[in-house]
């Protein structure tokens, strides 16, 4: 999951209030659907609790491709595994189209305190860094407590030193704490150069306290220089804030020796399948997920969980006896870790069929249980996502009285451009024990969970397909 | 926390049936302890609730030290550390006996699938495990889901093969699990040389699902070819299941660069501190943990919360306005995780003294709560015991009606050559997910509970050094 969408994303789950159910009696009007369609989404219910696709799909992509970084050698394999997993799942149509940017490489990572008390750390380059040299840094830390209390340091004031921000991302079932804590990842190298640091380490951008440590991107500013920048574990970077209490002056050495060669352009795709519709096949209703991955881990969760829903969910659409009225459209996109170049490709690739993006919803967070849906829609819809949240309320699934969704991650940006758009909140509260480590692995993936979660967007997909709504 | 006390220690509390706490009512006797003596306790309690002095000793240790393999430089400092300590907190005598060994240092460890699907996985050597050259080796994997099935593969039928032991830990309040899994880490070397395989690599002797490997005490046997052996972590070990699933030739590269070089000696120290007895000196009241670690983490754990515990335990006693009756010794052994060779030095330096140790109890078991208490006593001692529960029920402690306890791990030697002992049992659910693991870190202590722990112990060696009674 990448910073912008999610920041976006969490504020306006954060700012939801609790659904009032019982508003729904007074929003009577015809029945969206049909009975036979009714008996399809049941059908659809049915058949996917008993089915394991979505599982064995991501239990595939993660053990036969693994990791999957923009221009990265699991970033081709992945394009080719998607590709022939649609095709076999009975897709349509089955297209790439090319997506470009740079192969960022991670190289090493070392960090160890040398005085006063000596202590490797366990660190890791932010997506992007430049590197410290082979022989890498040592200076004295330049501790502050968040971004702020770095903004706030004098200019100039920090030269040589290696900057530390220790800020602690809170843990909640939104997710909310990453907004307050991705800032010093993302934008923390900017500032610390600009007062004339030479490196910066920030605490994990997580809530767990294993001794594995959170990548992610970061952005330099043109006219800034760039300096290497990596993160600790949470329990490393306790470790530094506790020699620090000791005495300020804590010497930290550092190696980081990310390579991307600027002259190479590295080549992804976004990968799509469609069902095509059986009345209104130039209709589409969007449902996607990121196919990339950070180069840590195996990518399970972010985002490995949202293909596998979405390619099983289309796939059992397309196994009931007609076609969708609408055609439904599976977007994996690429790139989305470095900064949405897949999303910002397809916005480029379908300009002139934006108009034609019916409805849309990805999915980018995680495994936890689904217990909320918020609607983007225009007024006269509401009635049909009342409707809709008829059919996820047995799923666990409140409808939130808030209409301001946008889509998440790289769907935000087709959202922005006026499509409308549902967005299903999980609990979180797990998902940044794990987000952008190495801890990104199969065993994460909670199997009821992911056939709940197939099954909405499956039955999503199946009641914008079928229904006649305008949902602008 | 070694192999082979572990093993007797959790056998003795698998076959513990539930307290049956209503039996004391019968066991009526003379207090052990006077009016004085009980507000004593009282006040060691109150005074071990306001005080952080045990998490400030872990905290000390973690941070200023590290960890401590016997031979490291951390070995070292951590003698002069807790010398310093004891000192510092008021014991009346603080001394060090030497214990020799080797320094096996761990070097690098590599692990990846190269065929059918390359993926790196986390893996790490076994402790004392010898290497497999700079350059790595390449095999087939010959799977095996535990170790005896391993056992019953024909002679010479793993020629040339890395054999890879899939066996889980089960996760169990009681640890159980530990020893079902850990023949494989420390004998399955020995069993898949002698069949002619090349290497041995297991799954993690853990319950975590972290990409974090554990490591541990291995063996070799004299005429048996040692071969290298590493742990893969849980997730890295799923993987390896997943592809042996698709294909049964599946070939991983294993570089491990351990070293030790067997002409140096290396010298480490069992510390030991006392608070005198009053009336009886030479009676000892023994309270012990280890001093050593494994050279991942800062083992705050495994054993940093026993340091802190018996040395704030001792400290708070000495703070009392008088002296107990009985000497309150305090052993912080040396190099038990390589195989107790504190313990077995401190049975050949105190052997004539042995008859002196009243009775003892050692921590080694992590940072959870403890629940059960059972003695290995002598018969007549069994209503002193019954006393000492009632001061610790209020704790949550409850008496197991067994009495054939061994102290935990190093003083498991001396309840063998004939110490009365006690055995405090916690609730051991995580301590698997994080033993001889890098995330063996301070943030792993749960401070209610090192209170808890910290006070039951005081109050057994006050009680214990204070009482008339005869253990034997």
């Amino acid at each position: 999951m990448f910073k912008n969408t999610r920041k976006r994303f969490i504020k306006n789950l954060a700012t939801s209030a609790v659904v009032l159910s019982s508003c729904m009696s007074f929003l009577v009007s015809a029945d969206v659907l049909t009975q036979q369609q009714k008996n399809e989404m049941n059908s659809l219910s049915t058949t996917i609790a008993k089915s394991d696709l979505s599982y064995q799909l991501i239990e595939s992509l993660t053990t036969e491709v693994g990791h999957r970084l923009m221009g990265s050698e699991g970033d081709k394999k992945s394009i080719e595994w998607a590709v022939k997993k649609m095709q076999a799942l009975g897709f349509d149509k089955v297209w790439t189209e090319d997506v470009h940017g740079t192969f960022w490489q991670r190289g090493e990572a070392k960090a160890k305190i040398i005085s006063p008390f000596p202590q490797d750390l366990v660190a890791i380059a932010l997506g992007g860094s430049v590197g410290t040299g082979e022989q890498g840094l040592t200076a004295n830390i330049a501790h502050f407590e968040n971004l702020a209390a770095l903004k706030a340091a004098p200019d100039d004031s920090l030269a040589g030193k290696i900057v530390f921000i220790s800020h602690r991302m809170e843990k909640h079932i939104t997710g909310r704490g990453y907004g307050g804590a991705v800032g010093a990842r993302v934008g923390g190298a900017v500032i610390a150069a600009q007062k004339g640091a030479s490196a910066l380490v920030i605490r994990s951008v997580g809530t767990d306290n294993n001794r594995t440590a959170h990548t992610g991107i970061m952005r330099y500013k043109e006219g800034v220089v760039k300096i290497p920048a990596a993160s600790l574990s949470n329990p490393d970077a306790d470790m530094l804030v506790n020699q620090l209490k000791r005495q300020a002056n804590v010497s930290l050495y550092l190696k980081l020796t990310p390579h991307t060669d600027p002259k190479v352009i590295a080549k992804s795709a976004n990968v799509i399948g469609e069902i095509t519709g059986s009345e209104s096949p130039n209709e589409i209703v969007a449902i996607g997920a990121h196919l990339d991955s950070w180069d840590v881990g195996t990518g399970a969760m972010d985002d490995g969980m949202g293909v596998g829903m979405m390619m099983a969910a289309a796939h059992h659409i397309a196994q009931l006896p007609q076609r969708p009225k609408r055609t439904i459209r599976v977007i994996l996109f690429a790139a989305e870790e470095v900064g949405l170049l897949g999303a910002k490709q397809y916005m480029v690739d379908h300009k002139d069929e934006m108009k034609n993006h019916i409805i849309g919803a990805e999915w980018d967070f995680g495994t936890g249980q689904i217990y909320k849906m918020t609607s983007g829609v225009g007024k006269n819809a509401l009635p049909a996502i009342t409707e809709l949240a008829k059919y996820l309320q047995p799923l666990g699934v409140e409808l939130s009285p808030e209409n301001n969704a946008v889509a998440q991650s790289d769907m935000s940006m087709l959202s922005e451009a006026g499509m409308p758009s549902m967005n299903f909140a999980p609990d979180g509260t797990l998902y940044f024990d794990y987000h952008h480590t190495e801890n990104d692995t199969l065993d994460k993936i909670d199997q009821p969970t992911l056939k709940q979660a197939t099954t909405i967007y499956a039955l999503f997909a199946y009641f914008a397909a079928n229904s006649g709504v305008n949902f602008r």
